[in-house]
């Protein structure tokens, strides 16, 4: 149940700091070995492979057979797609989340195997027009993906045990979370009115503080 | 009332995909000409300065005096602090939007004069480690950022001629506006209660479409 993060350059790093808060346990696999002997000096318990990601050998070496999830984050875009392909294929239960250079590729890595596929320096565009053009905004989506204790983003999948009732039966606003739609096999429904009926299988899309959250699985799984 | 962005790689070229598709002008600098030369080539009508946007000269050779904001984005940290400190000494209403590489140096690039500075690699290693752990809120978050079209996190300011009404009797939902709360010198009131009194100078932080935007905006300045 542990991670490979293939690629430890910026983005890399940053995605352990963001394992370790919430911890995680990985390995870091890069092909410069200057950058893995930087990062275990300044963590000590850090465990690396000094490799190539998309090497069978080097991602068994990494028990890809027990692992939860594989980053294919290199800078390089042909390099994340072979990370991919060779991880489902030696484990076909694993996720792997890829980073693409340039946008035009995220189908390809999509095709390889990649169940998400994030461009950092493109939504790191868009998040840095929207600053120049819609100011204040962004303070706030940033504190959001950010703190652990601020309101967030949340996905609340309704239980195969959910006992279908409407939006206004829930009183959301009780447990000081807002409703802002409701997935359903890839269609989102924005704003939901009361009437709107609630059903197994659904995703509750909100924003709320995690201790809200938690109380809110709790009430929809009794 | 144009934009100067200086630093035209992978960042600065989204950042102008963005003002293309927003309809605002804007002068790219780089002191890689190649670069230019090949953006120029897929787009002939692109304005573009060949040199440092730390240089006086060539913030000048923008018309600096004039732009509404400057975008500090190379790939170097310290040359962007020297841009964002160049563009507010020659004009200071100028708005400048910074990118930094590591996050440790963002106090530095706010202290240099940038009004917002944001770390791709920083988020986007967020938002790569969100993706693995809280499959389906990034996917919502990403068409969120992008499309024009579908529901977006929006600030909407109070006028000054806004006359004091509690959040009940805007009546957000018949906008099919989602409100998230509201913003007060540098506060954030999250989920505020339908009796919580709005006045001139508040922001509201909504999810809604463009048009509930504009509907809503025009009923608030009446
Ligand atoms: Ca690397
Ligand atoms: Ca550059």
């Amino acid at each position: 149940n542990h991670y490979l993060i293939c690629g430890f350059g910026r983005v890399g790093r940053n995605i352990a700091e963001e394992l370790d808060a919430t911890r995680r346990h990985y390995v870091a696999i890069d092909i410069d070995t200057d950058c893995l002997v930087t990062a275990r000096e300044r963590q000590p318990d850090l465990l690396y492979l000094d490799g190539d990601g998309s090497d069978d050998d080097i991602l068994l070496a990494g028990d890809i057979g027990n692992a939860a999830g594989v980053f294919a984050v290199t800078d390089d875009d042909g390099r994340n797609m072979m990370i991919a392909l060779t991880a489902k294929q030696l484990n076909p239960n694993v996720r792997v989340v890829a980073r693409c250079m340039e946008v035009r590729n995220s189908p390809k890595l999509r095709k390889a195997g990649a169940d998400v596929v994030i461009s950092p320096d493109f939504t790191g565009g868009l998040r840095i027009a929207s600053a120049m053009l819609r100011p204040g905004v962004l303070s706030f989506m940033d504190d959001m993906a950010r703190s652990e204790t601020a309101h967030r983003l949340e996905d609340i999948p309704l239980p195969a045990g959910f006992a279908s009732a409407t939006v206004g039966s829930l009183d959301l606003a009780g447990f000081d979370v807002v409703l802002l739609g409701v997935r359903e096999h890839g269609r989102f429904h924005f704003n939901p009115s009361l009437d709107f009926a609630l059903e197994p299988g659904q995703v509750l899309v909100v924003m709320c503080a995690p201790e809200a959250r938690k109380a809110l699985e709790r009430a929809i799984s009794r």
